[in-house]
């Protein structure tokens, strides 16, 4: 039994990304310790692959890390949204591209120790162009990679975002086995 | 010019484990928006391989999402620290294992559109074996799982922390590169 009870639960900060809260938890050895929990409603993440095998990635400048990252195209689930239109949406505003079938890679978990955001990434293939729609306080450009390039610089550390690191090396594995 | 001028910077939390800031930038067109910043010290993890080929796991119950996880050792940097003596440490004081050659597999944002958190991963091969001595409000299971079981319930979206997502399925491509 390694379950924590909540005996409190602080609201430090609603905001428009994250909700910051402190629980005081019970420990199994019932000790109290406290648990600093960032809540975030979750995204979806698209690995689109064009016909002739490139990724289509954005390219976006991350405050927090003060940096521009090359990013699989993904946004934020709105309250009780299905995963699989957020990833359609933020593929189509994002890029431009729309594709009829999207298939399920996995989800994860980008922080458990502080954060339940949860992360479900999507491969979609036979993708079709048409005009990107970007949120307004987005700028996006958008890049195009052939696949083999993306996974080395993955493995040499470049790309540093972690749904276009799990993305990439899982799609990756999925192709791989069905070209054999 | 993807960069976005602070204009502003209000701390709104200071934690045991994260730093809460809102920022107020300057977007590219001039126009302001707002940056919610989770600050964190970053992480260290470890994929930890045996010599008949399994991982070491810890299995730990993670209040955020309210679960058990399995996930590769790992912990937090402390201020200024190498990561590669941080891996080192948590490596052995969560699993009593400890090696002298730890390799460098990469290192990744967790989720950097609101966060600056980043894990450092490393490979650990020729393992010791010694005594466990976790932090105080940490309870841990060690697990041992044969490291191809554990890619399958990667793949499987069974194995949901990012670290250990990640760390697996670039280690898997080491390996299978040098065993070529």
């Amino acid at each position: 039994m390694m379950e924590e009870k909540t005996l409190k639960s602080e609201k430090i900060y609603e905001g428009k990304i994250v909700t910051l809260r402190v629980d005081t938890v019970e420990l199994p050895d019932k000790k109290h310790s406290k648990r600093e929990i960032v809540e975030h409603s979750g995204a979806a993440a698209v690995v689109p692959v064009t016909k002739d095998g490139k990724v289509i990635l954005v390219k976006q400048y991350r405050k927090p890390v003060e940096t521009v990252l090359l990013e699989i195209p993904a946004g934020r689930l709105e309250k009780d949204e299905d995963p699989e239109i957020c990833a359609r949406r933020e593929l189509a505003e994002e890029t431009g591209y729309s594709t009829e079938r999207l298939e399920k890679i996995l989800d994860y978990y980008t922080s458990p120790g502080f954060s339940d955001e949860i992360i479900h990434i999507y491969l979609a293939k036979d993708l079709e162009a048409g005009k990107a729609k970007p949120d307004e306080d987005e700028y996006l450009e958008v890049i195009e990679m052939p696949f083999e390039e993306l996974l080395d610089r993955i493995m040499k550390g470049e790309i540093k975002d972690s749904k276009t690191a799990i993305g990439i090396l899982a799609a990756s594995r999925i192709l791989q086995e069905r070209n054999k």
